[in-house]
């Protein structure tokens, strides 16, 4: 993992496109952590024993709690909840609309990249963003020990019967392209994330970095700009971690990319 | 409400019966949560706002902590918790198959009838269990937040058009109807919960409830007898309330029967 910018907290307060790009940020997350909620849920509501009904349940009530970490974090930095969601609430349901599961296999397959991706954003957002904002972002990061279930499930599923695994590596194929698609149309759409992905790009945002560069070890500096050889780093280390699960799940014979 | 039967705590280990009594409960208790936390998170997917969304998700939420609860106290009761909640799965899943809402605000007077009916039961089974059972009880009675979350807004829906009073009205009588047929088919099929309801049906229940009016006040003894007049004293409670909450819901103009 490469360095992260250490932009200070007091930016929230001093500096309106930085605050308005961590507002969208913890909206884009907040839909994204409800949206996870719902799925869950309907995953337990289709689960084959009671004991899957009620684990998926827990999984889906912790996502919940992230939710509502969220939530608070954008009352407290005093927006509109709900107006911050609402952006991200197209593409995220387009989403979930162009990736229906068609059995209880590829539900949990898409639990397992779905989190994965998830986390792997997450972890890479949070290099760009003041210690406050990261903090929440860990704390949601936090294990619901889902994907755990689910890979453990997957991994048995394609060990009783391995003719599954040629379906279910394509479903994580495509899985992983329509989780790019739907990103791109996010950053494409909502410039105050571009900006945060790529400080250099507004004034204010430049100025926070730099002003945080300054007082951050030397190598920071050069992180604090996302630029397109580092977009192409993002997404080499999300391909990566996407590869490194569908060995996990034993849907690929080598952790390393075909 | 009448009186507390005082069923000694020891008895969860000193009567089988008793024992097996209470873990059947505590899994139609758990299920329900189970199938509650379902239901609302289901409705929470449906809902018309990101708002609505979020806060049914955090109800959904709420029940799912009950679910736990009770998963817990069966797991320290040393039985297992899905083998105590199968018996119940049918009779729960039919009332929900038989009671689909068709809409939104059917949707939210399921709930508050739902919910309603629940919360007397519970209170009216509070009365025949031991202090420790009892607290667990109370404990997943506190409310979700989510009645007075939709009675708000089924009040305000009948406000604003009156006209849906009338079909609201007879779907609430319905969910009561259905409510009740399942529960006797609950109550009749599980011989255990019998056992609860009359302690005097089985020797083991009468020594225990015996035992227990000795060292209470007296009116307790006779209330420890749960016979047909009592019986029909709890139908006509548990209809009462379901009166009151129409009353409020704006869908009957009395509080009183018809």
């Amino acid at each position: 993992m490469p360095n992260t910018v250490e932009i200070p907290v007091s930016a929230l307060e001093n500096d309106a496109a930085y605050r308005a790009a961590v507002i969208d940020l913890l909206g884009l997350l907040a839909y994204g952590e409800l949206e996870a909620f719902e799925r869950l849920a309907a995953d337990s509501a289709l689960a084959p024993t009671i004991d899957d009904m009620g684990a998926l349940a827990g999984h889906a009530a912790a996502e919940q709690r992230h939710y509502e970490l969220l939530r608070s974090r954008i009352v407290e930095l005093g927006a509109d909840p709900s107006a911050a969601m609402a952006p991200f609430v197209a593409p995220i349901n387009e989403f979930h609309a162009r990736t229906v599961p068609s059995d209880w296999l590829e539900r949990l397959v898409k639990a397992v990249v779905g989190d994965g991706i998830g986390a792997d954003f997450y972890r890479e957002i949070s290099r760009f963003v003041d210690a406050d904002t990261r903090a929440i972002i860990n704390q949601v990061m936090s294990d619901t020990g889902h994907s755990d279930y689910a890979m453990a499930k997957v991994r048995a599923a394609v060990q009783a019967d391995p003719a599954v695994a040629g379906r279910l590596a394509l479903w994580a194929r495509r899985l992983l392209g329509e989780a790019v698609t739907q990103a791109q149309h996010v950053i494409a759409e909502r410039e105050s994330l571009d900006a945060l992905f790529m400080p250099n790009a507004t004034t204010a945002l430049a100025a926070s970095a730099a002003s945080a560069a300054a007082t951050a070890s030397a190598p920071a500096a050069s992180a604090a700009t996302l630029d397109l050889a580092e977009i192409k780093n993002v997404i080499e280390r999300l391909t990566d971690n996407h590869y490194q699960r569908m060995f996990a799940l034993g849907l690929a014979k080598t952790s390393e990319r075909a």
